[in-house]
């Protein structure tokens, strides 16, 4: 039986989203942050020692990190959904994208969110920079939806699951305006069409709006 | 044929270093940094349009991502080689190890990096709690390696290979004391005995030291 410790407004909705779409029985335990200072409760800081969320229960196994688990439950319970193999020619896309979810995108977002609780010049170089390194990972992924639906090719696919949160959710953190990039804008529009996407984020954030715009 | 392109004094090391460890021919092409801005050449940015390294090359094939090069090189060419299957016990802290390199770490790193660029009183939390996370981080990574000697356990995986570039050339660019981490100082030790490592760093960046210590 699996259980995965879900923390409200976080990147955790990535488990939520996955479970639902590879339809896995699991139990979900909902943890909400400290609303003052943002921050993940006791709860979870007695369960993993960063603090972090989520995390997996599967048996014995207890494991934390989203990319590490979306492919810990691919690789276990997947039986080749969401993935391409490494003979289908989607398979190097879907690596890129799977894996410039946390190392670029949500990187980029994490420093822009740090840059703006410091009160700076308006032309500080290092602010300009975070915001022009965020804007240009912007550009690469609205380019590619101009040619794919789906960031991996034509199907979803686990790229779409680590991504779609730092597109969204983590807009609450950080804001950015999408006007400039009319395909994430619509790239957004379609997964939150998604019975699966809809299904989680009901699940595991009732009543938080959807930043899908 | 393989073609890596590889910038000198960055992530791109891992690359160089996997296809050592795997054996794979390859060729190199060797970038440097702009010795006054430290960013990337010219050469790079006409390469790929986020300007990254590293870049491989497979035939028709061009992908950049070091997490994301890995996968593709262990998955096509790996022959279980490096990664733990989803039966092994070691698939799990793999796994967690693997996306810990560049979810946690190099992202707090990065965002280190980054305020060090910045003036501000000793006293600011926001540089306070960016340290606070990376000391989390690297504490948390020394009680690993007090248990295994490896990051998924007993064997050298894909995981060590993502994770010592941050532990070591990184630090370059966002200098830190490891007095306090003497588990990952001895890790560091037993990684540079390793052929293949020692062999990718000189093919890759000879006449770097290796901040090994």
């Amino acid at each position: 039986m699996l259980t995965l410790h879900h923390l409200g407004k976080s990147q955790s909705e990535r488990i939520v989203w996955l479970l639902e779409e590879l339809q896995l029985p699991y139990e979900l335990v909902r943890h909400r942050r400290d609303p003052v200072t943002q921050l993940s409760p006791p709860a979870l800081q007695a369960l993993h020692p960063l603090a972090a969320a989520p995390v997996l229960l599967d048996g014995e196994l207890m494991l934390a990190e989203s990319g590490a688990i979306v492919q810990y439950l691919l690789g276990r319970y997947g039986g080749g959904r969401l993935a391409p193999a490494p003979g289908h020619p989607d398979f190097a896309p879907y690596l890129y994208w799977f894996h410039f979810a946390n190392a670029n995108l949500q990187a980029h977002l994490g420093r822009n969110m740090m840059l703006n609780r410091i009160e700076l010049p308006a032309d500080h170089p290092v602010p300009a920079m975070a915001r022009m390194r965020l804007d240009r990972a912007l550009r690469t992924m609205d380019a590619r939806l101009a040619d794919v639906p789906f960031l991996a090719g034509e199907a979803l696919t686990a790229a779409d699951i680590m991504t779609v949160f730092s597109l969204t959710t983590m807009r609450y953190f950080c804001p950015v305006d999408f006007a400039p990039y009319p395909r994430i804008r619509a790239y957004l529009q379609r997964i939150g069409r998604l019975d699966g996407y809809r299904r989680a984020m009901a699940k595991g954030d009732p009543g938080m709006a959807l930043l899908l715009d």
